[in-house]
């Protein structure tokens, strides 16, 4: 996962966001970011597209954790509860499918207590190309 | 639209991303975004949680363009086609349903040739909250 | 149009619940079905999942109709309001993609009056195989 | 679980498709189905139709066991694996979310050798009404 970790680490939108990336196996990720001032909507919630970048950087890890380029095609996001100034937030991502051409996962958004912020399914599709050579 | 506008344009999220408000109308709305080089991800395209952000942001207008508080509660998104560097996108939100508690919103995503980028369905729960006194 | 219409048309599950095909164009389809008792669910509204298979034949002759095998692989639905015993459903299916390995359709599910019942986008795959040889 | 599993397993449209209701739940539930001709595609693998609605009535099951009428309001589903002539289909729906005014359920569908066939997540939303008084 060494060179595939750096690759990840270096996405520029991830690092605009502040999101840091935990822990990728092959299907799974753990990437985190705390909900600051820049982050908010303006009701004052952590704003549904910063819970939604953080949950589909979770998802780009995972599916590209076996070293084939992977394109998120669809994804479907539920939001569960607000989530606000501060608050530091949790995305996981997991294989639902054995790798194939398509594979479809599921993406947990969580806060400090642990409790689901949102709720994502994504489905990945796979291009011929390796990775990292 | 005029308090209505000035809020939404001061959310600061949408802020940190670029995105400008163009119009806001009774369930309706068009924002735009350019994608400068923090807006890319490691394969080098625009982010999809970047494209998400955008079609959010019009979503959020349209959704309060009631003038009564709404949280968008579930949202899918399916990409079509990549986007890169030096693109600017549009992003037009339009009311599938008549003002009510639940409401459904289409959100398209284009570049600057008109392709579509991406396409988005957002449902909305409106509050008894009014949003601008 | 002709031997591809009398494939659509055998459909065992279509006609199992009464849905008539009435066009099908490349891109597009248009399908209806009544609701009868059968297709009720135990709060005695239109079922859901009878809802969701119209959006589905409509879909699957859309989506089938470049003479090329497609499967679904995503949907998404949104329910806008019950139906009832009697209604006529229409559903309607439009391509938003140019035909391509991938393929994006929305389907709009109406009453007699024109009123949206339901709305769906769904995204097919299309396999190598020619569908009517 | 009495009277509410009584009222279940008089859904018309459940048991025009031949659909088992096994287990029910607070928050849970356990259906099943057989792949019989009538439940066929074109392609002739089981269609999307009824391996929708055999999720959705295990989704029904499970959202309704709080003993208050849920509606599905949003459903997404994705398919995985085709399923073909004599398959015993079972969909097992849980709750993602506390029992709340806004719900969301995660449907597996699995056939026989426990591979999943489709994945599902669907929002409900609960009335005032007691379901079963």
């Amino acid at each position: 996962m060494g060179d595939f970790m750096k690759k990840m680490k270096e996405d520029p939108f991830a690092n605009y966001l502040g999101i840091t990336i935990e822990d990728v196996e092959e299907g799974y990720a753990k990437v985190s970011m705390e909900i600051k001032g820049n982050l908010l909507n303006f009701h004052g919630s952590a704003n549904g597209g910063a819970i939604f970048s953080l949950a589909d950087v979770a998802f780009a890890c995972a599916s590209n954790s076996h070293h084939q380029a992977a394109v998120g095609i669809a994804m479907t996001i539920y939001y569960m509860q607000a989530s606000g100034m501060g608050d530091r937030l949790v995305a996981i991502a997991r294989e639902e499918t054995k790798p194939h051409r398509l594979g479809v996962y599921r993406i947990e958004v969580l806060n400090d207590k642990g409790e689901l912020i949102a709720l994502a399914e994504g489905m990945a599709y796979r291009k011929r190309d390796k990775l990292v050579p």
